[in-house]
């Protein structure tokens, strides 16, 4: 580790189990000398381990409905209290779609269901980042990354209305960072990540297919969780001050890619394979 | 005209008055050969002219609440009944953000109205597309068009959660224009016009000084409203038949600009009279 | 047909035989109205079938090494003489690669051979603009067209040193697009193809298996050169006038895809077949 | 400083004299703890600084033509044995253009002046890629880094051929970075810069102008050489694992800005002052 947060206070709002990529992004801050708060709804704190990592982190856990102006401005508040000044880094993971859970697809979406999905994976983020504005709650220098995923520019099969989600939250980043940049010097990003098993990730229908061919897509294959949590750190350490508004792959190379070798010889074998059966 | 839209029904979301870019559209579907409706919301038909472009382009005017389901499935039954069949071809232009007229900050969003925002301008093409999928409405290789703007790219000064509405609205036309073009051959693409003088486009600020830098920052100037509806011709017509699922420059070139000679000369006379003036 | 072209003078360099995609543009542009000059290499005239071409659609045959500026200058002179007046639109159909050809891999490159597939694929069409301009050669309002490839953006494999001559190529298009939009009115774009099984294409690895890919990818299915010239016809006529430094996607949806229901169904094959050979 | 680098060895290849983005990367890697060597042409060596910021970073010099893969091989070959293994970093911050030097305008170009820009500017990196790859030079897991500019992507005014250069430049590290992960896990990236007041860059017309633009448009600022030099340790060190084939754009929030309150009011103001001067 390299004392890249040492003295940085922190936020992080998501972890849920030893799968989140903010579980693995609190273990690293915390290796890395940065102390932070750790918040998620009051159901993902009963169900998940988010306490022990509290205990592991030295880090308080704030229950808060990240859709809620109130619970925010909650966080932030408590957040400065405990940690005993103005926030240097928040991390947003945040996301979920009950029209994936009750498999609603995309041509037979329920509209309630789509408004609670942009509001609870993408309008949270402005709120987090207008409530933190207004509370004057970061530092100057300060640094706000969520994650993303490339279903913000490129349609994949069963990801349904998380897409535009994702191309929301895309979209405050930039139009925040814009803002927040001029007022404050502070820097908005977000960081597009490979497929990654997470709990929540296990949703998306035929992920491990879709896991097995980013894999053999990816030159440097699929990016993990913890190798996320450092690419978090930089992004949240002093090296990284002039970039803002940008979507960051993070993805072993996937979102460059139009076809590998690997990836090919594969599918050829799935057409082999119906020739054989005389498809 | 070369007839490119002979034999074809439309329906037109978003004609007010003369300035509007679907009021051109509308005449030049007509000029094409096209029979088509025309829609929007009663209160934009009773302030607006859009009565007389019925007339003008022998068009019936339905009148719909266009983030409705029920107003949607009106227009598009109503339009196969009035038109004879399935519709060939959509247009739509419809955008309108209260944080913007109200005069409410991008760090000082009212979350009501940037659900409004989203919901009439990006969430209403979804419920367009969903009704019609649903009703069968649109022929094999039908054309679907929504009007979008550079802001979903880039962020501009003073354009607000607007620019997180053309985001989500670009999206939800990849999104949609996967599921529609796998099932029923249809595309679904944006055109993002070049900032227009319409009566709608007036509330934006600063729009004369926006309008000037663009003109000079685009090789071929500002792409008005007409030149929009004859792209939107082309769009419509059997000679664009495998473009689906993308967002379509039609600004002059200046999406692609970083700098021109004309408007660094002219920034350059700012500097200049600041020099001049000792700033 | 639409006589979107009549009264437009043309040059389209590239045409071979009936499977090339200038050819479909040679006979559609025709159909449209249109009087052309043809032109391609000496060698590939004599071994194509580009004088039946010629014939069939009135037009002169005009022999040029597109990498000499003064074949170039002699095919626009003699172009404006035989058509009696200056170009309203010029087609660039031109790619060749000796690495491919000579099957070097990208890691093993002969910087001879890069030289020329940069010069025949891309400075060819930088050095068709500046004798274009030198000699006043295009109308105003004229249009120029670039034939491109998505391996410009993403990396395939098996592509090799053509997926740079692309990126040079639609780099070309925006730099000389700006000065001749600013300049003289002229429109400059490249349109990005499906893979197309033309000749030329055929040298391409596995380009079986990646079109049986791309086909399932694509909500429209792969484009073909037929439907590529009748997006050329679109873009060579009055109705796209401020359309340009774009690149434009005609792919079926392809390039904004990231997972289709069928290429997940077909890919899923392969694994299920490596699952059962014990793989 | 953080021992981002400690135990790594580099190769930087491009510092002229302490305004030189290279002349800073050294300065940090230094810092960082990382071991390299020094490379420029034999000119640039004699009339720039490099001995001296040879001694300070305990750096042995090693003059190059980067265009001779000959040249190449004995800077790889000399470093390994210099450093005691293989190569862990690498930066390419090399470019020149003689028809900018001679002010040959993007249309009036001559054409061996533009081969030898591509050959300088963006072949070298292939051939720095290649030479390494054969010699099996870099160690895995090793980083790559190119500097960039947004001029790949959007022409601006008086930039001339070293667009279409970095153009070529970002689609090698692409093609390449796909090769070099899939067989040795090696990434290979290029950072977009802002415009920089480097000795190099006050080739570019009008750059003060321009940069007074591109500071008031960023949110951030322009980003300067010795923070450019802070975001190359990140990519060099092992917290970016998984990223490759990315073009990062550091430049304060410029890429991704439409128009600011700053550079429009600053805008105004000429229009204003041409409104005074009856213009």
């Amino acid at each position: 580790m390299y004392n890249l947060l040492k003295g940085k206070r922190g936020i992080i709002f998501g972890a849920l189990d030893d799968m989140s990529i903010a579980w693995k992004v609190a273990e690293k801050a915390y290796d890395e000398g940065a102390i932070f708060t750790l918040s998620n709804t009051p159901t993902a704190i009963r169900f998940g381990q988010i306490d022990e990592l509290g205990k592991k982190t030295k880090a308080e856990v704030i229950a808060a409905d990240a859709t809620s102006v109130k619970d925010l401005e909650n966080v932030f508040k408590r957040s400065m209290e405990v940690l005993g000044g103005k926030i240097d880094f928040v991390l947003h993971s945040i996301g979920m779609s009950l029209n994936v859970r009750k498999k609603r697809v995309y041509s037979d979406l329920d509209y309630n269901f789509l408004d609670k999905t942009l509001d609870i994976s993408a309008i949270s983020f402005h709120k987090m980042l207008q409530v933190a504005y207004k509370l004057d709650a970061i530092s100057e220098w300060g640094s706000v990354v969520a994650l993303s995923y490339v279903a913000a520019q490129r349609t994949l099969y069963g990801y349904n209305d998380m897409a535009d989600a994702k191309a929301l939250l895309e979209s405050i980043a930039r139009s925040f960072g814009y803002i927040y940049g001029r007022e404050k010097k502070i820097r908005v990003n977000t960081i597009s990540q490979s497929p990654t098993m997470t709990t929540a990730g296990s949703g998306i229908k035929d992920l491990t297919g879709l896991m097995d061919f980013t894999e053999r897509m990816s030159p440097l294959g699929n990016a993990d969780a913890e190798e996320c949590a450092n690419y978090c750190m930089v992004m949240f350490s002093d090296l990284t001050k002039k970039v803002t508004m940008q979507n960051l792959f993070h993805d072993g190379g996937f979102s460059n890619m139009g076809m590998s070798m690997k990836a090919m010889s594969q599918y050829n074998k799935s057409l082999e394979s119906d020739a054989s059966l005389g498809d």
